[in-house]
């Protein structure tokens, strides 16, 4: 995001610089900063015992799924997607199982038809739930919520939710998995919300039926984490709440801004805006299969190519909207000239 | 270590907070600084295109692992050694081979025995060298190396070393495994010689005859890299030298005041101090098994138990003396009084 970091969160890093508290991290201290936050914002109450600390959210990922499946063992996700999650999947020699959005959405009815062929002969599997959804945005709702939890316990699929931008939720309140499926296991980090890429930590929150399953994860996962980056993270939770308040506040108007401009100056182009995150997931077809690549060559305006996320993603770009009115305004205006120009 | 944060660290870790750079990093960032570092301490002369910056020390090396064998390959270890080798590799589905050091140096023969037993049948092979040697600080000899090199040319044993404590060499010169033995990978970090544990990251470099090899580790790793350690690594790398060779001065006259106060008042302990670290591995086993737990017990004396790094060190202790005149004089008074008292 082109935002300043946080106050609280600056003085945090440069307080522990200067003391020379460089060292090593206390087991709980990341959910205990996260718990009061998650109690506050989407009435989660943590348990924060259960809750394990690890160095970022794709590790994280990684340790749970190894908890719940085997090599070889099919995971299951949702492209357009998160490009780690296949990469990182891959390299723990998980099968990664594409099963694409629908629209916007997820789709359940082929959910359960993965579900079922991934564990048939017994197999373990794994499904990694994006909430919010990057890149769409999508927040999905108590109701899909329920569902998903239902077909992955009737087929016996461990669900595993990265909710790295659950604090982006733009339109109504974020409801975490692990509250509507007691089986997940969720990942949390301030990282995105509070622009700390640089500076990264994550915790695994177990759903109340989870709670043993993470308890297996192995200590050595702890190693890898930073104090340093713990201590961000918490005074980010536990201090920048209006920081926070300010920044969403500022994503919608960033939203509503670049929706109105396309409407004007890019007919050709269809978006429609998530509740969540600052990504725009804009159907650009009309500009072939690549139209970053189009865009980067004959505007120099940088977006992520549609592709990256999956092949679901051919002739669409992902737009960051967490930038200046200037920067938004200056991007529309170059993605009109090429499209209509 | 008992030590305040260098100032252009400090300063590289704010001016990054308070300028908003806390997004990713830029993939030879750290080998760029680190290179002059190597060249002007150990003379070596790093390939900055062939490095990889990699989150931590250890996750490099399980990385590195992973390269050169397979699941439920050996790995050669010499005990006692730092225990995250273990349990790291562990958790990495290896299996780790104990070959014990002989007195503070390694066993040349049983590594020779042990890597045609780790090769029999074809089956791929690593041996995972700590040099310096943590616990015992032994820095090893050039002519070590060179036979360390041989042992695995011949039996097609892969050689990764860690190398984490390099720059803390208190007598004479650090020679990079490397140089001598151009198939090997070594890691490299500030975060010990610059107390940078709370932010951590590392650098993979190749011999000459193993640059293709770590050419093949998956992008993924460095995903994990976070942009402010490297920052912070790179101002201690590029800015710190007078900080370091004061330390090193430091760090010599407190294991003379060390040594010299055992020898005075716990005659009962044993230690042959070693060239490099900040590491006294100290023979109490007038003690019994666990001279740690009775320190901590009889006279509030925390040290790290002999242990943990092997059953090797049953009757051993680590002392840190990165630390001030009045704590390592107050350690050993109370030694004494549980010894001699």
């Amino acid at each position: 995001m082109d935002v300043p970091q946080a106050e609280p969160v600056i003085r945090a890093v440069t307080d522990a610089m200067v003391a020379g508290d460089t060292g090593y991290d206390t087991p709980t201290a990341y959910a205990e900063a996260f718990a009061p936050f998650a109690l506050e914002r989407f009435g989660w109450t943590v348990d924060v015992a259960a809750a394990r600390t690890v160095p970022d959210v794709m590790t994280g990922i990684v340790e749970v799924i190894r908890l719940c499946t085997d090599p070889g063992d099919a995971v299951v996700i949702n492209p357009p997607v998160y490009p780690p999650f296949t990469q990182f999947l891959e390299h723990a020699d998980r099968r990664v199982v594409p099963v694409p959005l629908r629209g916007a959405r997820l789709d359940l009815a082929a959910l359960e038809e993965a579900f079922a062929t991934a564990t048939a002969g017994g197999r373990r599997a794994a499904y990694l739930l994006c909430h919010p959804h990057n890149p769409t945005g999508t927040v999905h709702t108590v109701d899909e919520l329920r569902a998903v939890g239902e077909l992955a316990r009737a087929a016996g699929v461990a669900v595993v939710a990265d909710e790295v931008h659950a604090p982006l939720v733009l339109d109504g309140t974020f409801v975490p998995a692990a509250t509507v499926i007691p089986e997940a296991i969720a990942l949390h980090s301030a990282s995105k919300a509070f622009n700390l890429a640089a500076l990264r930590a994550a915790v695994a929150v177990p759903g109340t039926a989870a709670v043993d399953r993470l308890a297996r994860m192995s200590d050595v996962v702890a190693d890898g984490v930073m104090h340093l980056a713990t201590l961000a993270h918490a005074a980010a939770y536990r201090e920048c709440g209006a920081w926070l308040d300010t920044l969403l506040e500022d994503l919608r108007t960033n939203r509503s801004l670049l929706q109105r401009l396309l409407a004007e100056q890019v007919t050709s182009a269809r978006w429609e805006p998530g509740s969540g995150t600052y990504f725009a997931w804009i159907d650009l077809r009309q500009l072939g299969d690549d139209p970053a690549g189009t865009l980067l060559r004959e505007a120099r305006l940088a977006v992520n190519p549609g592709t990256t996320f999956g092949p679901e993603g051919a002739g669409f770009v992902r737009l960051n909207f967490a930038a200046s009115t200037a920067t938004i305004t200056e991007a529309v205006r170059r993605m009109s000239g090429v499209l209509h120009g």
